[in-house]
C-alpha cells in the first residue's frame, strides 16, 4: 500500500503557512494527527516538526484525493499536493488557524496500527511504554522543542567557545579505569584477555594533557559514564561541556563562563543574565543556606543561635555547644499558625539529615508556644529573638547538633519551607546564578579511614593554604568553583595543580603509596616533568543545563533515547544476552551463580 | 621554583607579532623552543600554538630578567613583559620575523626535564615512543595544525547542517549488540549479570528511529566502535558525521552532501570543489576502473578485449571466455620499454588479487615483443590492439580470469602504474570526487554459505528490482551511494527500506528466522509498523575527511590520542588490570588458560 514518492518534493513545512501563502499551491509531508468527517469533507490535521495545518479533501476539490482520504487514519504518514486558502471558521488557537490547505493530490506513503500511547504534549502516560515506544513518544510536540532547543544550546556554546579561541577537541571512549571517582563501566580488551577499558567518567586527564601539550585552551560536548545506582535525574551515560584553558586565575575561568551562560540564556531563552554572578564562599553557603548549592531565589537564611543559648539551662542546647556542635535556625516569617502536624512533618523531614529533633518557638500573638519555653529564661528567650531577628506571628525553627548535621538539615529545611510557603513559584523564571567558591580540598571519608579529594585530586590548593597540606588537612581551601543556578550545581571546576612535586604532595595525603598514585596517573605526573602550564577549567552537566532552558524536571524529557532507573533500554532491550565465541574472544566468562 | 601568575595577564599570542606591534608592551607565555647566549644577550624563541616569537634578555634591558633567563631551558614555560622592537637582523623565514620583543620582566612558570622526543615539525621519530609521550608529540606544530583543521572542519560541518535545517540529536554509546556488520565492543551489565551492553558501530538504527519519530532532518558528530584487527589508517574508535532526512530520494541526499562537502574545502582549504559531482554506477566502476572507489584523477582504464579474443586459439583466453570469464587489459601508454623485471613485479602484483597471470603485449618501434604474440593470429592482435586503442610505443597488460579476479586484479594494476608513472603527484591538490551509485544489494558470502547485505539490512532495493529479490538476488541493485575522493570512500549511505513487509523479505534473503530478526533488530520492525516516512541518509569518515584537508597518510596525525596498532594507548597503558571486585560485580570472570 506505501506509495513511493517518485521525484515529489516537498514544498513547505505545515507549521510554517499562514495568511501569507493564499493562493499558493504546496506540497506538504507528515503524519495525520487525526482525521474528521464532516459535511461530505474530510478535514486531517497534517504534522511535522513545525507544527499542524488543517487539510480538507473534498470530492468537489479532487474526487480521486477524496477517495484516497477515506483510508487514511492517525499516524500515517501522506504527501498533500495543495491551494492554501482561508479558513471559513479560523482557529486562534494555532498559529496556522487562519488557513487550511485544498488537497488536489494525496500519497499515501505508509500507514499506520493504532499507536499505544497518544501523540500530544504532556502525555501523562507510564514510562515504561513510553520508553518502549520511545520513537513514538518522541513524536509528541514537547519533546520535539525539548530537543531541538538541546541542539540549539550546543550550536550556541560551540559558537561561542569557537569565537574564544577555544578548539573543540575529541579524546578517547576507550580509555584506563581510575580508582578515585565513581564506579567505571568496563569494557573487555580482546588483545590483551584479561585487561580492560574503561568508558570515561570525565575527560579530565586527557584535557589536562592537553594543556601541557599547549593546545591553550580546550572545549569538547562529551559523553560521560558513571555506572551508578541511578538516582531521579541520574543517566549512566550523561554529556558534559567540558572545558580547559592555560595561563589562567580563577577569574579568567569564571569570566568566560559567565559569558557563555550569558549567550546561552539570551539566545535560547531571550533572558538576560545579569553579570557578574553573585559570589560566595564555601563557608558563607553553609552558614547561610545551609547548603553547598544554595537556591538563593528566597530568603529564610539560617541564623546562629549558638551565643543566645550556649550558657542556657536548656542541656540540649548547652551540651551541644560544649561538645563543639552548633545551634542554629531558621525564622520561618509569618509561620506561627502552623498546625502541630505540620510541624511535625517538619522535625520528620530534619530527623532523615541526621538532626535528633527539631526545636520550634511560635510566637504567637500575645503568647509564645514551644516545646522549649520552659527550659529558657526570659533573656535567653529574647537573646534567640535577636538573633532570629523575630517578631510577632513568627515560628523559630532550631536545630542543635554538629555544624554538618545542623546545616544539611537545616538547608533541606529551607528548601522545604520556600516550596511550602510558594517562594518559587511552578514557573518561575527567575534564574539567580552565584558562583560558590573556596570549597575545602578534602574531605575525612569515615569509611575508607582517610581523606579523599572533594572534587579531584589535581585541584589546586589555595596559595595561602599550601602548608596546611599536611598538619591541618581539613583547613585547606581549594582554588575550586561551583556554578549554581536555583539550587542545582550545573557546572564546577578549579585550578589544578601544575607541579609535580605539589601534586605528590597531595597523592600522600590522599593515602596513595606513590607506587599506586603512579600506576594510576603516572602518565599525568610524568607529563608534568615537561612544563606544565598553569591551567584550569570546568565542566557543565549538559542535560541539567538543558533541562533549565527546557523548564523540565526530568532528565529524560531531554535525552532523545535515554535509560531506565535499571540502566535498561526497554525498546532496544539493552543490555543483553552475548554468543559465547563473543565473550570467549574477550577471555571472559559469566560467573554462574546458584 | 615554579612562579605563579599572580594576576599577569597575557596580552598577545607570539605569532601574531609583527611590525605593526613595534612599541607596545606586550606580556607572552608559552614554551622555550630554544635559548642562545651571543654577545652578553640570552636569546630565547618562545612558542605558543600561534608560532614562534623571539625573545631577548640583557643586563642593559633589565637586569633581574636577564638572571632569570640564565636558567631557563628548552620546554621551560614562561611569561614575559616586553616591548615589541624591530630585529636588527630579521628573519624572513618567520612570520614574525621582523620583529624581537625586549624582556624586561620575567616569571619561570615551570620547569622540563629534556623532553625525550624534538619539539619540531615532521619529526622523525618512532611511533612508540611518539604515542608514549603523546603530550609532548601534540607539541609540534604540524600535529597542533592537524588538530586545528579538525576542530574547523567539524564546525564547518555543524554551521552547514543547523542552517539546512538539520539537528543534532546524541544517540547512546551503551547500547545492543548486532550481528550484522564488525565485531562488537561489550560492556558488562551490573544490574543484568550476564548480560551486555555493545557500543555503536554506528547510529544506524536509532538515526532511522528518529525519522519515525519525525524529526525530518539529523545529525551527529559521533564516534563510533569497531573490535576489528586494525590495518593501517584503522582505529578502534573513530569518528562519523552521521546523517539521516526524511521524505527524500536519492538526489536529495546526494545534492545536501556535495554542498556540505564544497562548503567544507572552501571553508577549510580555500579549494572551490565543482558540482555536481561525476556519477558512475557501481557496475561502470568495475569495468572501467576494476575499483567500487576509483581514483579518477588518471586515465588508465580498463577496457574490454573479450571480444577480440574470444575465438582465440589461445587456450588461455578462450576457455577463460567460455567459463563466463573475461579478458581485460590496460594499455600503459607508452611503457613498450618497460624491462622485463619491471613487467615481472606487476605481474607479481596481480597474481596477489588472484590472477594467474599477467599477459602483455610490448609494441616497440618495428617489433611487437609479448610471450603470448605466437598463440595470437595477426587479425586478433589487431583487434587487442583496436580493442586498446593501442599505439607503437605502448604496453598491453591483459588478465583473463572470473570477472571479479580481473577487475580486482586489474584495478590495483592501474592504481600501481598510477603511481609508477607519476600520474599523481605526491601533493596532488586536485580533488577527484565523484558518487558511485547503484551498487548490488547483496553478496554471497562463500564462507557463511548465504547472501550478507553490502551496505547493511536496511537499505532499499532499487524499485525496478524489487520482484528479483527471492528470484535472483544477485541482480538487485540498492539505491546506495558512495562519495569517492581520489580513491578513496569517504562516505555511504542509501536510501532506507520503509516498509515493513519489505524489510521481512530482506531478512529472510539473508538467511535470518523472523524470529532471530525480531530478536535483534525488532523494535526497529516494531517501529516501522506506526508510520515510518521514506528516509535516507549518509555517514562520513570523520578521521577520513580530516586526513584529506591536512595532507595527511596517516589516521593518527589527526586524532588526538590514537590507540596503537593492538588497540592499547601506551600512554596511558589502557586497557589494564582492573580489580576483582570490578569483576565481580559484574558478575563476569577471567578464563584461566594454560
Amino acid at each position: 500500500m506505501a506509495e513511493a514518492l517518485r521525484g515529489l518534493k516537498r514544498t513547505n513545512m505545515c507549521g510554517e503557512l499562514n495568511q501569507e501563502f493564499v493562493g499558493k499551491e504546496v506540497v506538504l509531508m507528515g503524519w495525520v494527527q487525526k482525521r474528521r468527517d464532516l459535511g461530505g469533507l474530510i478535514f486531517a490535521d497534517l504534522r511535522d516538526r513545525t507544527g499542524i495545518v488543517q487539510v480538507v479533501f473534498g470530492e468537489e476539490i479532487n474526487s480521486e484525493a477524496f477517495k484516497k482520504a477515506e483510508a487514511i487514519r492517525s499516524e500515517y504518514v501522506i504527501a498533500v499536493v495543495g491551494e492554501v486558502v482561508l479558513r471559513e471558521s479560523p482557529n486562534p488557537n494555532i498559529p496556522t488557524g487562519y488557513i487550511e490547505v485544498k488537497g488536489k493530490e494525496l500519497k499515501i506513503l505508509s500507514e499506520s496500527e493504532t499507536p499505544p500511547i497518544y501523540i500530544k504534549e504532556n502525555l501523562d502516560a507510564a514510562e515504561a511504554i513510553r520508553l518502549k515506544y520511545r520513537y513514538l513518544d518522541l513524536r509528541r510536540p514537547d519533546i520535539q522543542r525539548n530537543i531541538m532547543i538541546r541542539h540549539k544550546a550546543a550550536k550556541v556554546v560551540r559558537d561561542f567557545m569557537d569565537e574564544n579561541g577555544f578548539l573543540e577537541i575529541e579524546t578517547p571512549m576507550l580509555t584506563k579505569s581510575t580508582p578515585e571517582g565513581a564506579r567505571d563501566y568496563l569494557v573487555p580488551s580482546r588483545n590483551f584477555p584479561g585487561k580492560f577499558y574503561a568508558l570515561p567518567q570525565s575527560p579530565q586527564i586527557f584535557k589536562q594533557l592537553l594543556m601541557v601539550s599547549g593546545f591553550d585552551r580546550y572545549f569538547q560536548i562529551v559523553r560521560c559514564f558513571r555506572d551508578e545506582d541511578l538516582r531521579a535525574n541520574r543517566q549512566p551515560e550523561f554529556t558534559q561541556i567540558d572545558i580547559e584553558m592555560s595561563f589562567v586565575d580563577m577569574d579568567d575561568v569564571i569570566e568566560l563562563n559567565e559569558r557563555l551562560i550569558q549567550r546561552l540564556f539570551k539566545e535560547v531563552l531571550n533572558v538576560d543574565v545579569e553579570r557578574p554572578f553573585k559570589r560566595i564562599t564555601f563557608k558563607e553557603a553553609m552558614e547561610k543556606y545551609g547548603s553547598d548549592k544554595p537556591d538563593i531565589r528566597f530568603g529564610l537564611e539560617l541564623m546562629d543561635v549558638s551565643g543566645a543559648v550556649k550558657d542556657s539551662n536548656f542541656k540540649v542546647f548547652k551540651d551541644t555547644i560544649a561538645n563543639g556542635g552548633t545551634v542554629r535556625g531558621i525564622n520561618a516569617k509569618g509561620c506561627a499558625e502552623f498546625s502541630r502536624k505540620e510541624i511535625d512533618k517538619l522535625e520528620e523531614l530534619v530527623k532523615t539529615y541526621g538532626a535528633k529533633g527539631l526545636a520550634w518557638i511560635a510566637l504567637k500573638e500575645g503568647e509564645i508556644k514551644s516545646p522549649i519555653a520552659k527550659f529558657l529564661s526570659e533573656d535567653e528567650l529574647n537573646a534567640i529573638k535577636d538573633a532570629m531577628s523575630a517578631e510577632v506571628g513568627d515560628l523559630l525553627l532550631i536545630v542543635a547538633d554538629k555544624p554538618k548535621t545542623v546545616f544539611a538539615s537545616l538547608g533541606a529545611l529551607r528548601l522545604e519551607l520556600g516550596r511550602k510557603l510558594n517562594l518559587i513559584g511552578p514557573d518561575n523564571k527567575d534564574y539567580k546564578f552565584l558562583w560558590v567558591t573556596e570549597f575545602p580540598l578534602l574531605e575525612y571519608d569515615e569509611e575508607e579511614g582517610r581523606y579523599v579529594a572533594m572534587h579531584h585530586p589535581f585541584t589546586s590548593p589555595m596559595d595561602e593554604d599550601v602548608d596546611l597540606l599536611e598538619t591541618q588537612p581539613d583547613k585547606v581551601r581549594a582554588k575550586a568553583y561551583d556554578m549554581v543556578l536555583n539550587g542545582e550545581e550545573i557546572g564546577g571546576g578549579s585550578i589544578r595543580i601544575h607541579d609535580t612535586k605539589l601534586q605528590e604532595r597531595m597523592f600522600k595525603v590522599l593515602g596513595f603509596t606513590m607506587e599506586r598514585a603512579y600506576e594510576r596517573f603516572g602518565f599525568l605526573m610524568e607529563a608534568f616533568k615537561f612544563g606544565p602550564p598553569p591551567h584550569g577549567g570546568l565542566a557543565f552537566g549538559f542535560d541539567r543545563l538543558v533541562m533549565f532552558l527546557t523548564g523540565t524536571d526530568n532528565i529524560k524529557d531531554v535525552i532523545a533515547f535515554p535509560k531506565n532507573q535499571n540502566a535498561a533500554c526497554p525498546m532496544t532491550n539493552a543490555p543483553s544476552t552475548v554468543d559465547e565465541k563473543q565473550l570467549d574472544e574477550l577471555g571472559i566468562e559469566i560467573i554462574e551463580r546458584e
